[in-house]
């Protein structure tokens, strides 16, 4: 039953290419919340953010093999994700994987598991967030699959979906999403740059957004310390 | 019951602010070895210690409302500290928040939760000790509480507190004790400033503090290598 | 019963020396994926990589006494090596055992536990791989041992044994294995050499390796996207 | 986008029912080692095994409104599956819920955050498999999902998928695939009843397997201790 | 500074007895969600709820000589509340400690490091709550403080403060707040017996509470399964 | 490389056996506090203490091969010992080899890795010792080592040691110490017998080891709560 998927159908480019700008923040506010991975997930060096296509990958633990078989389906602009389907942190990826898929031009790898070789992969700039930097190395005896629906960092991850990653954290976009997701994201940073302004003049937020009559119907209660000790 | 305890007093301001120039580590040793907070509250960016006065501030999980409330009372000099009142790694802080605790003169946040934007935090220089750097946003629909004694990273907090922070962890120092502390570090730093310079010269730890006879009475034995394999 | 053994053998001089070329994964592949440590263990600081001869030392809980008698038995080219008897993560070792250790020849330090004073260990240029930063002082009460056999990281430390590190871990060679698998190491550098070229060049690990064949009889079957979607 | 889709298709009932006498271990097998959600999901007691189908459910951290939403659509025979959107070990799920959900004929919750009330639940004898056992109450705030997609247990659920349960683990069957396995797994739990009976006898897997030519092939060499203590 | 106070204040008797009949998750709850240690507290055996006034301790890592300190100033209805000044999994506590508090009619240990002798303490009816089982012997060389706030559990606690807790984790609650906190569960207990009722004879919580409207309101969309699959 | 040790010498049989009677913690506090194993390692069920001599097994990560190498090693009296060289959580042992090894006489397992069928390892009363119960399945493609010095649970295990594992842990005893140590585990029991009668009649540890001195020189204080409050 291993399967790989060829041909999938990928996020459009632009509004994908567009994520980075936002980041991982600000992409996974504007989608309503969701999509984050596990913070376990860590930049092996810390860069700018990426974002890409999805190119998918399940591996039994501690066994990479079928990172060679997806290398085959990565093109340009992909980000390739994989995920153990039982828990390791075997080093599955090195520099040499790395070279490898940087030449098909893949922006970046996020795995939830382990990476080694971390000083050649930031030399040659190819960004990797993992769940471990571990030298242990993986055997090449069984299958997984590539390009179906699978989990990574918590979350559900389709082939072609949009992937952003900065040193935030990673952020999945569903594939069909990923137009309205740009936009309702430059919208957000729009209008944070503006409450930014005024934070950074001293404003409160208990005052830009009006919050004290709803602290005050909550009940929150305010004493003075003096007033405190007396008691 | 939420409660929010106005003009709260604050150690004194020129011991506080000398606890920086010894650092975590001297801190922790020179008032009895307590006040060390949990390792898993690490800087977001590698910086220059930093030293402050507590502004205290409880949250329940994933929603940080209260840091609004408690940004109100904070002035220059203080460092917020915040603990979640149940586990939780979601992002209660951002470049927003950053910005407008910097401009009212915070020098830094303790949080024993999570943090996001971490790259415009390092950006505007504005050190913050975390669990976990996680997008995940949060809610702003329940109350804690602010200047009260509260409980981060396994230490007691109480309001007004000194606190010292750097690459080696977070020390908290009672209000009442910071000019009798910062006046041991000092003398701490010292002593140790000599001892390292006979360590830099070879001398070893076991002569200059007489450890041998110490060590011979609690029954430590030496043995040659050669004498072992014989047997 | 606590024990010091004093004038160990060491593993072969330049072939440990070599070791630092190749780096930890490189070395723990070529003897046959054994030797690497936790990746819980990680460096205080991004350095260079380090190769040296290991002295042993095991130490209660919590107390650092056996690091300053170790000390006097280290020389010019060894690596300290330190696990507690019981899990910990006080800060068994800071920037003084650091200019002691530096003085008298010694690379660097594995600590399966806490180091503190990593600003100054970084300045001072001596390296450590350690479980955790934390500032917690250590008591000098109880003894353990210099120079017998320990468990670090998960893996098994002579004394005398070589111990290679850098970004991606800690790897173990044992002494009378060194020159065999320095050896190994540089055969199988250059062979990786000759095929990152080859995958920098876009070629696949699937037809550098001729998997293919192997990858049908385990049964791996490909499918077009769009004949998916049409079932 | 908040959803919730009702009238979802489940897996077939027989074979679903089928798999709670196989287990966990042998399903998980039967169907290429895949579906085993990750060991920190544990029973809150040692019970029987349980099969069924998921009505799957996301729900923001601290927040278990969306449970009491798909309460609503589950039906006799099903199994309910909640996953935070991001991690959290509040208690969502206590005796309260624990009494709905049976009372509509559900068979256990799996839930990869928090549950309490745990002898309550033991008692009315509804099993749950959780991640923690924590009492922090959650808020109703906020929206989730019922019946997409999900990841729990760092694996992909979707709904009407079938679910086993035991005190070894979670597994997932796909819901289309549920025949297939149920099929599979009773002819894993023959053959293993054969083998078992042979180990029982003291017979090696060794010869059993005839292992002993590939091991040799792979290098593997006996030596005597005697033979060893020599060199 | 380390520091034993005597003859503290504790909360008031009736009210402190009466707390473990609601147990850990209603008096949590019927405080406003506080007080709730972290899950890392977990009981050493499942027995019934306890509750009592606190008396609290320090210690140091891998120290337990504040425990037999401590042991003169518990009387009648007194749990003991130990919490190391920086983490330690040693095992602080054994039958020997739990047959002298049991003798001083302690009811119980609440300790955020090791606790061993397991079967022994159960079979005495010793119940404990400890963040690991762990056997490993502490020493007596250093001193803490005994009834003076204290951090366990991510919780400040203070001497003579009331502790509930059962197999749900271990609350706290604050001296003065006994018998407002005892009376208030008394009546959340009432009232979810009703609803306990109504949720066994299968009505939805949606229509109980009438969430519905609000559900709406907040934007929740239904949609079948079948309308899903034509698009 | 990978090499089966056989006809090791193993510890005396008699003081072995001897040794379950006093447990993992008394066996650990009369060998020095050293030789416990880290607290994950924890049994299956709870059940009575076993000891016996180690067998002891590397494997590769997710491979579970040389267990069945082991088993034609191990005859009546052992325990198997189980380390993975890497980290893995994989269930390595389920109730076809615990068939196996109960009918070679094997008293249990130490596995620092996972272990499934739980319940069936119950009823056939063959304990394990484990990190983790995961029904996660294993390969058997690649080699390890049957009787060499490993690492389990970070202590070091030499093929014929005795081991002693009950509730509270796993310790390991040297092989050439077995009879020392059970002799001073006994006289340690009878002494405990008779402090614990003293503790169990309301006598203080502090009166019993005349501890008030030695506290007062190290400077503990006492202050009544009344003149604490009065400051």
């Amino acid at each position: 039953m291993p399967i790989v998927v060829t041909n999938i159908a990928r996020a459009e480019r632009d509004a994908t290419d567009a994520l980075s700008k936002y980041g991982a923040a600000t992409v996974h506010e504007a989608q309503g919340r969701t999509g984050l991975m596990n913070p376990r997930l860590r930049p092996i060096y810390r860069g700018p953010a990426i974002s890409g296509t999805a190119v998918t990958v399940t591996a039994p633990p501690g066994d990479n093999w079928m990172i060679h078989v997806a290398a085959e389906h990565c093109r340009e602009g992909d980000i390739m994700v994989v995920s153990p389907i039982s828990h390791s942190v075997s080093g599955y990826f090195g520099d040499m994987l790395g070279a490898l898929l940087k030449a098909r031009g893949v922006r970046g790898l996020i795995i939830d598991a382990g990476c080694r070789d971390v000083d050649e992969l930031q030399e040659m700039g190819f960004p990797v967030w993992s769940r471990a930097i571990c030298a242990h190395g993986t055997v090449k005896e069984s299958l997984g699959d590539v390009n179906i629906a699978i989990s990574c960092g918590g979350i559900v991850v389709n082939p072609g979906d949009a992937i952003v990653a900065d040193n935030d954290g990673v952020v999945v976009v569903p594939r069909l999403d990923v137009g309205r997701v740009a936009e309702a994201s430059r919208a957000r940073e729009e209008r944070e740059t503006m409450i930014r302004k005024r934070y950074s003049s001293g404003e409160l937020g208990l005052d830009i957004n009006n919050m004290r009559p709803r602290l005050a119907e909550k009940g929150l209660v305010y004493v003075d310390q003096a007033d405190r000790d007396k008691n």
